[in-house]
């Protein structure tokens, strides 16, 4: 890791001030920027930036390496902090069943569904995880991702939820991109335990837990709290459980049905709450004031057709919305970020700031990442997206179905190299 | 233009026979492929193909450029039969004031809007003009698109027309995709004949048809008939000068109003009408064994949150639906044909064999090409997709925020080049 400086640069997006580590309400339309402007990297870091009008210029270009970003926006990389993109197969084969009519329910009746890739996966060998997960996050990172949370959750036994795990750990040390990751042991009651709910609860808190803690396996603790898998009151106590190992809470509610997990869920302190697109008024409530953060996850809703999350009543509320893929085989096949801005943007009705704000800042800050990631902030990691020309932000999420990523530079390192650096 | 050959491939997919020219109805289910096979193109068009048990081997390897397609899919290069890609300006502003809550009627009023464009394409000059949509052309062309039909109706004047065609024309002469073109005069009324209906739609039936005609410069006629726009007596008057002329019609008929245009349009015998998001029983009906091709614009009915055309029940009438993007800088700012596909399945329920029949041989078809292009079959243009390493077909559109395309062929000749060539 050497120097890299960015010069001429449209503007650097993203420029909060240090300890500003989320925005809320209506601070989320404001993106601050510096127009016409460089920015200097040391070891990764970001060390330095101003406008070309005050440039001192270099005095030692001994091993610099510098970028023209002339007509190009820099901005911090995406952060997604809601993934399952550890898993052995797509599933594209439900896909079109679904086509031919048959719900998510039936698929999941039919052996479909998270048991569906449950079953494939305690199939497979930890290397060939790593390495189908290992394409899809090079895939993520071309597409601007720098940090990414992977949850478990199709392993759903004690070994194959550990391998999960450890295959998540070995993509963070393997790759240039910051991997967090979550045991989501209850994300669905497995085949050998649907008549017995209390030992694989049990399983989880008395034999998962203490594993996961022992190895460092995770950094977080997440419960699929829904109609037909796990109650309000099994989250909680999941989420006791996770407390007592050190792990906070990141769970998904209110995908279906609105159960009264928000509240449990801010009252035990959760990092965020995950999907949102059942609200009503108490869960609304709730949300006011809290210092969980509600991430959505719209890529979700388009794929399986169900209502968006209420982003602007959310933001309205005053609350810190994040933004992530859902990147999973079964209801979010896709991982692009870009996609989640731009239906952010149209579908949720996000302005181009809040759904970059969303994507960047809050979402590092619902991976505990926002001291490290999501703005443009001296000492911060060097994690920037340049883009190709383009007329304006708002023309990032609008012109949706094209690539505008030039480089994607990860700790002061190009890792997807466009014009800008030819 | 020299000899290609293409080995190996996983499949050759949409091998209709000669003379095939549409599919329609359940037979839009179906689309024939050949296993594991190999493909001759010289001077540009297909001469042969079969399967790699079958391959005769290669007498003259002189001047043959080989491409190895292992594990990767060979389809015909998509068809994109609805577009108004020349135009002086894409109008993110107003996709801005839209989430702010304007509605498409408000920015309308606000001089926003079609006349918004007008204003813009009139001030600009031609080269200009070119330029800019060559660019869109050729990112087009990377995502897969082998020919595409432009529109005018930017200009809304007797020499703007003009100049959109001209430059629609030159960009089918510099490019080497195929260009087709359409005279949408009737897009809007212009601000100058706000008080005169009847004096522009003699400019267009009495003076600008006759100078189109004579330069040669459209294809097609079409006419944008909707509340507020044209009226259904105005479209037929519109489409029988056009008639006079030669010019088949493709209309912009039934997107958010039934007002018995589809009847219409049926009775001149129009080779399309297009959008057809608001749909009645008689609509069907009108359709039910017609000539004319309908054709749907997911994207646009992504980007502007209206219902999605009604697939389901046109194809289930018999119909031989196509798709396009309709790319245009207020309401769709995409033409990426490789989304249209995937939002053909995943929100209009289309299986993938009826999305890749209706971007291909069908969208071929609506634009008057289907003898040339949209089929892997002897005699036709050798315009071709060479996808990445995929499990099925059923994943391109599955996995709706990857970029599947590997290399993109344009009469024999590889125009986006990835791995495959390598």
């Amino acid at each position: 890791m050497g120097r890299l400086l960015i010069k001429n640069a449209k503007a650097l997006v993203g420029t909060h001030p240090a300890g500003v580590e989320r925005v809320a309400g209506a601070a989320m339309g404001h993106l601050p920027a510096v127009e016409d402007a460089w920015l200097l990297a040391e070891e990764g870091r970001i060390t330095s930036f101003g406008t070309m009008a005050e440039w001192p210029g270099v005095s030692d270009w001994n091993g610099l390496e510098v970028i023209d970003a002339t007509d190009r926006y820099v901005l911090p990389g995406w952060c997604d902090p809601h993934t399952h993109t550890v898993f052995a197969a797509p599933r594209e084969e439900e896909f079109v069943m679904k086509i031919r009519g048959a719900s998510y329910q039936d698929i999941a009746a039919a052996g479909g569904g998270i048991l569906n890739s449950a079953r494939k996966l305690r199939a497979m060998d930890e290397d060939d995880l790593f390495q189908q997960a290992e394409a899809r996050l090079r895939e993520m990172m071309r597409q601007g991702t720098v940090a990414v949370e992977i949850k478990s959750g199709y392993g759903l036994s004690f070994e194959s939820e550990l391998k999960m795990l450890r295959v998540a750990r070995r993509l963070g040390e393997a790759l240039p991109l910051q991997v967090r990751t979550t045991l989501l042991a209850a994300h669905a009651l497995p085949e050998e335990y649907k008549h017995d709910r209390e030992g694989y609860l049990r399983l989880i808190t008395d034999e998962l837990l203490p594993a996961v803690a022992d190895e460092k396996l995770a950094d977080f603790i997440d419960v699929f709290c829904e109609t037909n898998y796990f109650t309000v009151a099994e989250m909680e106590r999941v989420l006791e459980a996770g407390a007592r190992f050190g792990l906070s809470g990141k769970v998904h509610v209110n995908q279906f049905t609105s159960l009264g997990a928000i509240q449990a869920a801010v009252k035990h302190g959760a990092l965020s709450v995950d999907h949102l697109e059942v609200m009503e008024e108490a869960d609304l409530f709730a949300l006011d004031g809290a210092a969980t953060i509600p991430t959505l996850l719209p890529s979700c809703s388009f794929f399986l057709r169900i209502p968006y999350a209420p982003a602007r009543a959310i933001i309205d509320r005053g609350c810190a919305v994040a933004l992530a893929t859902d990147h999973n085989p079964g209801s979010t096949p896709s991982g692009n970020m870009n996609l989640v801005v731009s239906l952010a943007c149209i579908q949720l009705r996000m302005l181009p700031a809040e759904a970059i704000n969303a994507s960047t800042l809050n979402a590092a800050a619902a991976m505990g990442l926002a001291h490290e990631l999501g703005s443009i902030t001296v000492g911060k990691r060097a994690s920037l997206i340049i883009t190709r020309p383009v007329p304006s932000l708002a023309y990032l999420p609008y012109s949706f179905g094209s690539d505008h990523i030039d480089t994607v530079i990860i700790d002061g390192k190009p890792e997807r190299s466009g014009e800008a650096l030819a």
